[in-house]
C-alpha cells in the first residue's frame, strides 16, 4: 500500500477553493448559499478526477466512496465541512475536507484498492451561520437533531430554515434518516485547525485531539434597585451591575481550581445609563471542561459566586439555562494511533482536548472517532486573518495521511 | 406682615395639576409639548386669581411679579419648573412652582404689599427630556447657554430644537437675552423633593440645601483581544470585560476615602456574546462631590483604577470626557436662614448637599440662591411612584414659606 498523501496538492486545492469562494473580506461559503454550492462543485470536480461520484444524503451531507478489496469491511470515514462563517478563514473546515480528498486521491492512484472502503464526507452546515443551529448535518447523522426544534428557525431576512433547505433538496423532517449509513461505517477521522493559541505556544505542528470539552452555559440575572447616580448614598445602593462584575471576577478564578475555561463575554446592565445605578444585570457564563465531574463542579462554583455577589449587595438572583453539552471523549484507540502518527511525522506524540465543538463530537456518539489539529497563527479563526504556516500545514496533512493509513491497516 | 402660606391649598393645587396633566403612567408635562402648556395654563389661572399676569421671557421662562411697597428694592425670586420627564412624578418641579404661587398668594391676600417685590418663575425645560439638554431656561438666564451648541439638537421624531422652540415663540439665539432681568432681582429660593433616600433615612421633613455637587463623567475604553471562549486558555486571555469589571469595583471604593458618590451604570462589552472573550469594553464613570478638590482626587483615583486594571491584563486603555460641572455652593447667608426656618417649622436645623442638579445651581452663578428639600419616599423620582407623605409635604411647604418671609424681612 504505497499511498502517501501529497500535502502540496492539498494546499494548492485549498488556495484554489479560497480563490473561487472568497473575497477581500474572507471566505464566503455560508451553508445553503451559492458560495457553498460553488465550493461543493469544486469538491465534485476533484472527486470526478478520481472517477468518484458525490451523493447528497437526506440532511444535505455530501458523501463519496472508494471501494475496498473486501466489500464487506466497514469503511473509514474522513471529512469535515466546506461551509464557513461569513467573512471566514480559508482553513476552517475546508482543510479537513480537502485533506480527506487528498487521502482518497493517494489511494485511488496506488496499486490496488485500499484494505477497507474509504469514505469522504462533507457535513452540511457545521457553522450554523445562517440559521444559528450548528452541527446540522453531523447531528442528523448522529440522531441528535430534532427537526421540530429547528424547522421554524429563520435567517436574517426572515426566510425559514425548512423552505431554504427544501430549495436544496433537503426535507428537514427526513434529515435524521441519513443515520442509516452508520452501519456500513467503522471509524471517523477529521483534521481541523486548532482555532486557539495552545499549539503555537508549544511549538506543535500536529496533535491528537482527545475529545471535545463539555459546555455549561447559563445566564444569571441580578435584581437590585435602579436609583439616581447623584442622590443615592453609596451605603444605600443595591447595584446589580457591580454584583455581576464581582461574580464575573470570581468565576474567572474557577479554572485555577478545576482546570477548563470560564468566560463571561455577555454582561448587560439596565437601565444601562451613566446617571443611574443599575437595577438589573444579566451575566452569561460559558464553562468548558473535558471532564463531566469537573464541569459540574465549575457550574456549582459559578452558582456560588453569583449567590455570594448577590447576597453581599442585598440583591435577588436567578438563573436561566442557555445551552449545555456533555464532554465527548474520542475513541482511545484512534487517539492513540493519532498520537503515534504525530510522533512519526511531526516528531512529538502531542495531544490536547478541543475547547470548541466539531462535527467529530456528534459523530463520536455513534462511531469510533478522533481528530487531529494543526496550529492557528495567533489562535485566530472565524476571520479573514485565520492562517497556518504552510510548512506546518504540510506536516499536519502528512501526519493525518499517516493516521488514515494506520487505521486502514490496524 | 401676616402672610402665612396655606400648605393644604398648595397640595390641592398639585393634585389638581396631576389630574389635569397626568395619566395612569404618571405626569406628562414634557417641555415644549401640549401637556406642559396645559400645566402653564393652570399656573396662569392661579396667578390671574391674584390679578397677576404671566410674562414669557426670551428663553421661554414664565415670570410673574407682586410689587412691593418700595419699588426700588431688589426682588426675591421663588420658583422651580413645571416640566416633567415622560411618565414622571407629581412633585418633581411642580412642588416648587406651586409653593412659590402659595407664597405669592399669601402675600397678595395680606394687608399691604410685601417689603420687597416677590417674583415667581417657572423655568423652561429643566429636564431636557425632549432634546437632551437639561436646565435650558435657567442656564439661559445665568449666561451659560450656548445657542450654537443646542440649536441642532433633535427629538426622537427628528424635529429640531430651534424649530420646536420657534413654535413656542422662542428664538434660541436670543434666549440668553433673558439674563437682562438679573439686575432687578436680589435672591432666589427653590423648594424641591430630594429625589434620594437620605432625608427619609434620617427622619427629616425639611432640610436646607448647601449646594449642588460637582460632576466628573468620563468614559474609559479597554482594548484587549477578542478570542474564542472554548479555545483560548485562561492565561493567554486579554479580557477587556473583566478589566472593566475590576475597575468598576475599585471605583466603587473611592467614596470611602473621599466621600461623594461614584457610579458605573454603563458598561458595554464587544463583541458582547457568550462564546467570545470580550476584546473591548467601555465603562462610563459618574463621580460627584460638593468639594472641587475632592472631586479632582476622585477623578485621579478613577484613572488610576482604570490604568491598574488595564495593566494587570496587558490591555490598552483610553479616556474620553463625557460631561463635567464644577460644584456649586449656595449662598451661605441664605442657607443659614433656610436652616433656621427648618428648625423653627420642622424641628431640626437640617442641611444636606444635592447630588442632583437643579435650576438653582444655574441661578446661583448670578444671584444669591438657596434651596430647601422635602423627603422622597424610597428615594424614588422620575417615575409615577414618586411620592412624599402629605404631612411631610405640608411641613416642608410651611418651612419654605417661613424661609421666604425671613428673606423678605432680613
Amino acid at each position: 500500500m504505497a499511498a502517501a498523501i501529497d500535502p502540496a496538492r492539498v494546499i494548492a486545492d485549498l488556495r484554489e477553493l479560497e480563490r473561487l469562494t472568497g473575497n477581500e473580506r474572507g471566505a464566503q461559503r455560508v451553508c445553503w448559499t451559492d458560495g457553498w454550492l460553488e465550493a461543493r462543485e469544486f469538491l465534485r470536480a476533484g472527486l470526478a478526477e478520481l472517477e468518484l461520484e458525490a451523493e447528497i444524503d437526506e440532511a444535505g451531507n455530501l458523501w463519496a466512496r472508494l471501494e475496498a478489496a473486501d466489500p464487506d469491511a466497514t469503511a473509514l470515514v474522513l471529512g469535515s465541512h466546506l461551509d464557513s462563517v461569513p467573512d471566514g478563514g480559508w482553513l476552517d473546515g475546508a482543510l479537513g475536507v480537502m485533506t480527506a480528498l487528498g487521502v482518497v486521491r493517494a489511494h485511488a492512484a496506488s496499486n490496488g484498492p485500499p484494505p477497507r472502503p474509504l469514505v469522504l464526507v462533507d457535513w452540511a452546515d457545521e457553522e450554523g451561520a445562517r440559521f444559528g443551529r450548528s452541527l446540522f448535518g453531523s447531528s442528523a447523522f448522529a440522531g441528535t437533531l430534532d427537526p421540530g426544534a429547528v424547522r421554524d428557525l429563520t435567517d436574517a431576512d426572515g426566510r425559514g430554515l425548512a423552505a431554504v433547505l427544501a430549495d436544496h433538496g433537503v426535507d428537514v423532517d427526513r434529515a435524521p434518516d441519513c443515520g442509516r449509513r452508520r452501519e456500513e461505517l467503522g471509524a471517523y477521522l477529521e483534521l481541523h485547525i486548532e482555532q486557539g493559541p495552545r499549539m503555537e505556544a508549544r511549538g506543535l505542528r500536529a496533535a491528537a485531539v482527545t475529545g471535545c470539552a463539555g459546555v455549561e452555559r447559563v445566564r444569571f440575572s441580578f435584581f437590585g434597585q435602579a436609583s439616581h447616580a447623584g442622590t443615592t448614598p453609596m451605603d444605600m445602593r443595591r447595584d446589580a451591575g457591580l454584583a455581576a462584575a464581582a461574580a464575573a471576577l470570581t468565576i474567572e478564578r474557577i479554572p485555577t481550581v478545576e482546570g477548563g475555561v470560564a468566560t463571561t463575554g455577555e454582561l448587560r446592565l439596565r437601565p444601562g445609563i451613566p446617571t443611574a445605578v443599575a437595577g438589573e444585570a444579566t451575566l452569561t457564563v460559558d464553562l468548558r471542561h473535558p471532564d463531566a465531574g469537573a464541569l459540574q463542579r465549575m457550574l456549582d462554583s459559578a452558582r456560588a459566586a453569583a449567590d455570594t455577589a448577590a447576597e453581599e449587595r442585598r440583591l435577588g438572583v436567578s438563573e436561566d439555562p442557555v445551552w449545555r453539552i456533555e464532554p465527548i471523549p474520542f475513541d482511545p484507540a484512534l487517539v492513540g494511533l493519532a498520537r503515534e502518527a504525530c510522533a512519526a511525522v511531526a516528531g512529538e506524540p502531542a495531544e490536547l482536548e478541543s475547547g470548541a465543538l466539531h462535527d467529530a463530537a456528534e459523530v463520536a456518539r455513534v462511531l469510533p472517532a478522533a481528530m487531529m489539529f494543526c496550529p492557528s497563527i495567533g489562535g485566530i479563526s472565524h476571520a479573514r486573518e485565520e492562517n497556518t504556516d504552510e510548512a506546518d500545514l504540510a506536516v499536519a496533512i502528512a501526519a493525518f495521511g499517516a493516521l488514515a493509513d494506520r487505521v486502514l491497516t490496524a
